[in-house]
């Protein structure tokens, strides 16, 4: 009986253990989705608040002087906007003569009239990882002259083995089990599968879990600006009709609340004070300046460019050549704009307030 | 008698009119004189003060993806130094393996190890102005792509009708009288004579007078930095061997007063302010950063190049490109440092003191 009694003992206090081991397990396991939500919500706290647009017109693209430069000043375009941080780019036609979108027949390198889908085009390559752009570019006599270009080295454009918790890539065509998710090229040795099924061919952001190995299933996201750490990586382009429509077909439902003109007819950068801002626009003209597109413009009442605009700003002051080439301008403007930009950013609009409460 | 009386009182009436008369064209030509006088004060006051030096490796020219990509660089190096007013660009050899001038036989464009030769010779070729080219600068092998090339449109750049008080020119080899001075090509549609003789060839600034005509002696002067209206106009280029020579073979016989190292391991520009100065240097470096060069200098005992400048500045913080190339970063930095510089320049330096007064 006493053996029997001792047994009984040492059952209890092994299932007392064994419980105690559980609820370690489950403590440990608890603690470290917290960590892990807590990191998240950090680096999404790392991300900006505000979205930064860059507006120029197509036509620079006719300044070049041999059909290898012309691809070379669209790849100067991207790289200025990469290393800003631009969301997104805005081509317009100052002339109204171009088409809207970047689809339609390709008529031949430096027609006229073709510059705006030309360079949409083309940033629209640079801005694709490399690993995708087979999937998304198929040969194409825009692309002709794409290997002089200067990558953007843009966060989201990861090596093979490089770490990382977000990685863009495509739905592939490939059977799935009912139940489980598609398969997605990420760029790296193995693709991944992930827990929705999506259409083949579509770009998504996944994010990696690092506690479960690549081939288990991870989760997608639809990538939301700013969610990539400290960074907002893609760099959405597409085309307007003229420069008015740079405003009225602004994806953000609440439009731009903050506009600026770029000209060295404009006023000082130097004593401007920027107020918080949620979306900013920044425009810039083509070798006539931004008056010759305003001009162009049936559906603008005004001639002044300046009247458009919260700010007209000379970005370089006291400048030592007759004139500043909009590749030139771009980035001595976005890097003249900056600390007056990062100001501005730390005071959040009462939008920006709301939305995150 | 009364007649007589009359004509001499007449005759007096007229010469005090004609004294009055003489004395009044001389007070109107001392006070344009005066005037002009106070002008050229004025402009000359105008002029900066400081000198703005930058100095970069030429082996960023290995880069390029092309031949024409090669001579595009290179313009694009002059482009932004002539926008910010740039007094000298100093071309180092990271490697030290370059000859020290622009002399020496051309072997080939894209050889390596004749970057910086090539470098700052379209850099010479761009700041010339253009009438003046086919004097200084016969058919070359580096230039072979200059007709790709942007122009400066510095003010200097003087179109054949412009007016202006200072012209760029070359002296005429054609003989002139004892006593008199050189002809001067200085692009206008007539070369103009000058008050000195000097050696056919020489390259001079001269001194329009605008109340003569143009074929009447003007006086010639030797450009002094900044006395060119507000703008210092002329960029001069050299090669040193090494970083570490930039220092050591400064032009100017005080030396560097400032010197700025520029990467995106320095601390960030925004913070900085800069002490007043009258020769500031602003270094750049290639591929590998300024890093590489100082570990190559045998000359220099530091190893981390922080040590070597008296600021090291981060001129782009939270850049979105995992690295910005040097013609980029000249732009960025330029624009970056222009209000702390222009702070710095509103207090003059003991030295600037002592000379102007
Ligand atoms: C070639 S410039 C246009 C020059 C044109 N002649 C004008 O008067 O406006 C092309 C563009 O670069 C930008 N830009 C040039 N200089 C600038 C400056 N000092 N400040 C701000 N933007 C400038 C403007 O967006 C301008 O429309
Ligand atoms: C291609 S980068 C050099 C990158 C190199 N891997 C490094 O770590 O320094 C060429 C030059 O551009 C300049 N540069 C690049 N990024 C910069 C930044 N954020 N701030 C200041 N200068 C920068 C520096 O002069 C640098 O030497």
């Amino acid at each position: 009986r006493r053996w029997k009694q001792e047994r009984k003992a040492e059952k209890k206090k092994w299932k007392e253990l064994n419980l105690l081991k559980k609820l370690e397990k489950q403590r440990v396991r608890e603690m470290a989705e917290k960590q892990a939500e807590e990191q998240q919500q950090q680096q999404e706290d790392k991300g900006r608040h505000y979205t930064l647009s860059v507006a120029l017109p197509g036509s620079i693209l006719n300044n070049a002087q041999s059909l290898e430069l012309r691809t070379y000043l669209a790849g100067q375009i991207a790289r200025a906007c990469a290393i800003f941080c631009v969301d997104e780019i805005v081509v317009f036609d100052e002339h109204g003569e171009d088409a809207k979108s970047v689809e339609g027949e390709f008529e031949g390198i430096g027609k006229r009239g073709k510059a705006c889908v030309q360079l949409a085009r083309i940033l629209q390559y640079l801005e694709c990882p490399q690993y995708l752009r087979k999937s998304f570019f198929p040969k194409h006599g825009d692309l002709q002259f794409a290997g002089l270009l200067n990558p953007l080295d843009s966060p989201h454009h990861m090596r093979v083995d490089e770490d990382s918790e977000y990685r863009e890539g495509v739905v592939l065509d490939r059977p799935c089990k009912p139940g489980r998710g598609s398969f997605v090229n990420c760029g790296m040795k193995k693709e991944v599968q992930i827990d929705k099924q999506l259409k083949p061919g579509l770009r998504v952001t996944v994010r990696l879990n690092h506690f479960c190995c690549y081939h288990s299933p991870v989760k997608c996201l639809n990538c939301p600006k700013g969610s990539m750490g400290e960074r907002t990586a893609v760099i959405t382009t597409f085309c307007v009709c003229l420069p008015g429509a740079v405003f009225s077909e602004c994806p953000f439902k609440e439009g731009y609340d903050l506009s600026i003109g770029t000209s060295e007819r404009g006023s000082s950068v130097d004593q401007v004070t920027l107020p918080s801002f949620r979306h900013i626009l920044v425009v810039f003209g083509g070798l006539q300046g931004l008056e010759a597109g305003v001009d162009a413009d049936p559906n603008l009442e005004v001639t002044d460019p300046s009247i458009l605009f919260d700010f007209y700003l000379n970005t370089c002051p006291s400048q030592g050549s007759r004139t500043i080439r909009t590749e030139e301008a771009l980035l001595i403007s976005l890097s003249a704009l900056r600390p007056h930009i990062d100001e501005a950013a730390k005071t959040p609009t009462d939008s920006c307030e709301k939305e995150n409460h």
